[in-house]
């Protein structure tokens, strides 16, 4: 087996990591999720928002991370259950507990919060361990 | 360029994907993010936690789920902002809106819900899309 041929099988076995079904583009989700919603003070706000938005891209550097995803609420059907009142919604993925309290402790997430706490009035955060 | 080598390259392509610094195992997160909390009208009972669970596996066979995530509270740092009363998280990715509703609308999501609603008290859903 050659050297491009090895590197394909390795490549290939990610790729096969990903649900049945799935698009080739997804593969294996991490395993600890951090979900975080916030409630700006100034919802209307565009350049709160983008502040915000603009501090949260900052963690994505932190090296624990390995994937985000910055959003807003999505234009889903309105039911009961659905809370959509929240500004944005941060998650990062992580491979395991100490991936997590390395990015808690981090300057580059420290100075997030310095710089961006002014913004919000409300924080939620949801942590999930696969299982 | 033979077949092997082109196709390495369109695995490669993919997997470069990835975050910045992310691990190889992970690519690009789907747009849509379909986050569901589950509160247990028994919170202790290991059997009513491990059918919700199994009814939830169902759903990543639904065409349109992209990727999924089923857990539990991660054992983080207690903090006033992190919300770990809930007994199971659901995260099902999609690539769009129109992917959402599909699974809304389809059958095993329906047989899920008839199957297992009796297990939950209470439920909250967030939908966020990436920006």
């Amino acid at each position: 087996m050659n050297t491009t041929r090895r590197t394909f099988m390795a490549a290939a076995a990610t790729v096969a990591a990903t649900n049945a079904g799935a698009s080739p583009a997804v593969s294996a989700i991490p395993k600890l999720v951090h979900h975080v919603f916030f409630w700006l003070k100034n919802p209307d706000s565009k350049d709160d928002l983008a502040r915000l938005l603009q501090g949260l891209r900052t963690l994505s550097k932190i090296e624990t991370v390995r994937a985000s995803h910055f959003g807003l609420p999505a234009s889903t059907e309105k039911r009961d259950v659905v809370d959509n009142s929240y500004s944005v919604s941060e998650i990062l993925f992580f491979d395991d507990l100490e991936g997590q309290k390395v990015y808690q402790d981090h300057p580059v997430h420290k100075k997030f919060v310095e710089d961006c706490a002014h913004l919000w009035e409300r924080v939620v955060v949801y942590d999930a361990i696969s299982v």
